[in-house]
């Protein structure tokens, strides 16, 4: 739908109820500001200073094993701590503070210290995601663990500090902020229809063909409505799972594949490694009923108009809310011109 | 109080409802990623090739005048125009849009480009302080302006691209997200105590005296108890008015001291000329009674260990919610241990 194609509106995020100020006619502002480093370095396959290369010590002390596929271990700088501390909670006037507790863990990739998901291969990355499967269910399973964040941060532009491939997946007492917002839109339009809000609007999506990127037997990729960064994306089940516990060995494949087919778009759209935040979002486990949630894993990347300008999130957004300046519907177009083949294997 | 300081812990925003998770213990992470310019170079009092200094010509055209004080105009790349498109609303199964409309305007500080707010004097800030508040009023009683945002993005790293002392307003019909998670907490609080929240609040820290910065007769400086950027801060009015159009000519001048102290503090922190997004949250403008809205000016940096290292939020942020390692009242004791001398002018 068009009806916006080229004047400012506000589109409005079923997910989390928030709404997104689009400014189509600002694409053509020019850009004096700051530039960011065009990350072409190629890495070794092996880096001996590097805390993740497999037989490597780590700053804990420890000493990674000689892993073949993916590896996962504790943080050894966790933000959460398994420990309760002494006391619990703090009501002082308008003071109001909680304990928290959870498990911080790192997910290695790959042991080859060279690559990213898109130069991955389908295979590998299905052993990601079966790691990600193996830690949603254990730490989820886990006594005092309610809710499980699986994520990545990529490239330096995105506060990873080891270009080795990995991801981290903190796990915790209290249930986040953002799944809090989303758990109640689920909830609202389960009530009301029985139905999966987000199996909805995927219909919808591939019923128009306007925002969609990719699609398999079992997942479809595409830039949301109401998208945010610039090339913002989602992955969705064509199910209605709660979980990426219930994937079967077929859709694991099938979501390693198309993980692998959005990320070369990305790599390919500026000729760099793309950098984003990707993150699953999926029902807490705190044994509650959550039949209708609906997992999906989405990507934040800050790149808008080229390898080095970044789009910034600053003063209007901080204040006021999220604004961009192309739609969704010409991310889409862009990232659909592209070729499926990473441009370092073209 | 210090129940939590060395534990992790969630507190509470009394003003969003949000929570914050706080890392005290990992303050001591080492850190291999991105470092950023630590921007020390000396500025021309005027620069020929900057579109903001008195007399030069502008993007859009134009030529500015020859302003001694401070000067706004509207921005030649506004992300919001005045005129309503033909269309004002979508709904399209789960699509939703509605058109926006606004006006959007660029504030310079000072005709002086080498100069920012902490090196201006108290009586120049006054006639910023002045002209936020003709604006504010001005912008508000014009018709379909239901709420006026005064920000700026100071620093390259906060996505400013023109180092000429300005800030922006974007002033627009809707009200926007965080605007209206404000005015719920101050209306609850209201009806229930018939009492500024953000009043109590202020009476609360000065009492304690952990997390003040800075004080004079009408304003108070502090770190808020539930600051989510290492170095937040917040100015409050111990008045309690809805917005600036309510201060006298000796309340300006108070604001604009104190502005002075908070931001010479930030500069001495790191030695370096502080990057942060600042701006003003007031009750909205569109005719509605919000007599429960407390004005106050928060600033938020991302600064966390040099001049060099900031603060990512990334992944886990973006996903789930906002987390920091150094606590509040740290921040505070560091920014209290420092001089209000500007380290330029020592
Ligand atoms: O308007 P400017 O200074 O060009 O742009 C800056 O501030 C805007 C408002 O916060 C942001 O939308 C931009 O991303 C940022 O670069
Ligand atoms: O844990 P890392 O990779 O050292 O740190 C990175 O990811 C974390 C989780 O999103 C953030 O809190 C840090 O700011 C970021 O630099």
């Amino acid at each position: 739908n068009t009806a916006f194609n080229n004047s400012p509106h506000r589109r409005y995020n079923i997910l989390t109820g928030e709404w997104i100020l689009v400014s189509p006619h600002r694409t053509k502002r020019p850009w004096q500001g700051k530039t960011e480093k065009n990350n072409q370095e190629k890495r070794e396959t092996y880096d001996p200073s590097c805390y993740l290369c497999p037989g490597n010590s780590r700053a804990g002390g420890e000493t990674n094993p000689d892993y073949k596929g993916v590896h996962s271990f504790e943080n050894d700088y966790p933000a959460l701590l398994r420990e309760e501390p002494g006391q619990s909670n703090l009501e002082d006037g308008l003071l109001k503070a909680e304990s928290e507790t959870g498990i911080c863990k790192v997910v290695c990739f790959s042991p080859d210290h060279s690559l990213t998901l898109p130069l991955m291969k389908v295979e590998d990355i299905t052993k990601v995601v079966g790691l990600w499967k193996k830690e949603y269910n254990e730490l989820g399973a886990t006594a005092g663990i309610n809710y499980v964040q699986i994520f990545e941060n990529k490239g330096a532009m995105m506060g990873c500090s080891n270009p080795h491939p990995h991801g981290q997946i903190w796990s915790q007492k209290s249930i986040p902020t953002e799944v809090l917002k989303k758990s109640k839109h689920f909830k609202d339009y389960w009530q009301k229809n029985k139905r999966s809000l987000l199996g909805d609007y995927l219909e919808q999506e591939l019923e128009l063909d306007e925002r969609i990127l990719a699609k398999n037997e079992h997942f479809v990729a595409l830039i949301p409505y109401w998208a945010v960064w610039p090339y913002e994306a989602m992955i969705v089940p064509r199910n209605h799972y709660q979980h990426i516990g219930q994937l079967n060995a077929e859709e694991e494949k099938a979501f390693a594949e198309i993980i692998k087919k959005l990320t070369t778009k990305y790599d390919n759209l500026f000729e760099t490694s793309f950098p984003y935040s990707s993150g699953i979002h999926q029902m807490p486990t705190n044994g509650e009923n959550y039949e209708e949630w609906h997992f999906h894993m989405s990507f934040y990347p800050p790149l808008l108009r080229s390898a080095t300008v970044k789009k910034f999130m600053v003063g209007y957004e901080m204040f006021a809310g999220p604004q961009r300046d192309i739609t969704a519907e010409q991310a889409a177009a862009n990232l659909n011109e592209l070729s499926d083949v990473h441009y370092l294997k073209q």
